[in-house]
């Protein structure tokens, strides 16, 4: 498939060059066509990799990962334009963090809303799945270096979208069993809620690479 | 010793009950002398269990549960009074959950301020320690319930409570590695952030006899 990604960082990057990995043609997007950052992962990376606009990414992928700051991906889908966008999966990776209150970083959108729920409302006619932001970027794309099953969440209001997701996700290295549809959209607020405590135990243990693995007590 | 249970709820007559089974004298309070739901807890549990008022379990107990509704969390310890909390432990299991804009609940209090917080602002001598909120009650005082090791967090300013505390939930079944110390109050911010996730992963399973377990990649 072309797939897209938003956001030149380190999460764009993983996820850009695992997606290359695993057999697509991937778009890097940016607000310029010459980011320095974007063109060098193009070079390095090589077959199936491309350096693009926002709105080049929009036009060209048939699937586009929101990879930005939280407090851009409004703008970089803006840029990459709802025409372009409508009708296709738009699958955000991104968190609502604000480190402008202090450390750890609050959200800027929680609790009765969340930022899935607010690209949602923004571009009713793509299909958002809210999946991957409950941890580090090394895991989203190499969930097997966890020596345990661990869960990643989604969230949705279109099942078959969803179910195109789990597709990708699986091709990463996550099993169906750890794929955990939480619903509609609306359950990015549980999801974005997460990185609050997140936050707080990586503080405690200056460790990013762990994951939550759901223990339930096993029926009577 | 002698602990003081604030709330006649599922959880407050639930760790009520464990703390008499492990031995202590527990007075389970509530508004009036004469609570219903408390003295039928008293005369069911039998040895070591009464009822009494807030202000009764504020002066006779060497340490406070508030098991209350996070919503009467603030009134109820007033009620137990700040002269008498002061220097004592208060554990605070509470949850700041708000059902009036729609279910799954939100939160009263969220993000960059959290119960825990306004508790310990409020009687600045008490010693504020935050754990067990995270979890369906059961699990609270029955943590060998589920099949796998599992987490409960602690928050709070003063390191000997904590340690205090630790071993009331050692007492519960909790071992020493599932007990995990995030640091200040602050990070009750954390801790409570959870519960939008645990309502919708509740919302999903139907099964609240669940919990989290953290797994991390073992180092290089």
């Amino acid at each position: 498939m072309k797939i897209g990604v938003l956001g030149t960082g380190t999460v764009g990057q993983t996820i850009a060059t695992k997606l290359v990995e695993v057999g697509h043609e991937v778009t890097l997007g940016s607000r310029t066509a010459n980011n320095e950052k974007a063109v060098a992962w193009a070079k390095a990376t090589g077959k199936g990799a491309a350096a693009g606009t926002f709105e080049q990414v929009g036009a060209s992928s048939d699937i586009v990962f929101n990879c930005t700051l939280g407090s851009g991906a409004l703008e970089a889908l803006h840029m990459a334009k709802e025409s372009n966008l409508a009708g296709k999966i738009v699958i955000d990776v991104s968190n609502p963090l604000d480190g402008s209150k202090g450390m750890p970083p609050s959200l800027f959108v929680s609790n009765t809303d969340s930022l899935g729920e607010q690209i949602q409302r923004a571009f009713p006619k793509a299909k958002v799945v809210k999946t991957l932001n409950t941890m580090w970027c090394g895991l989203m794309v190499n969930p097997r270096m966890l020596p345990e099953p661990h869960v990643n969440f989604l969230a949705g209001n279109d099942a078959a979208a969803k179910t195109t997701v789990k597709g990708l996700l699986k091709s990463f290295g996550w099993r169906d069993e750890e794929l955990f549809d939480l619903g509609d959209i609306t359950s990015a607020r549980g999801m974005e809620s997460w990185l609050p405590l997140w936050l707080r135990i990586f503080g405690a243990t200056k460790n990013g690479a762990f994951n939550l693995k759901l223990v339930s007590a096993k029926p009577a």
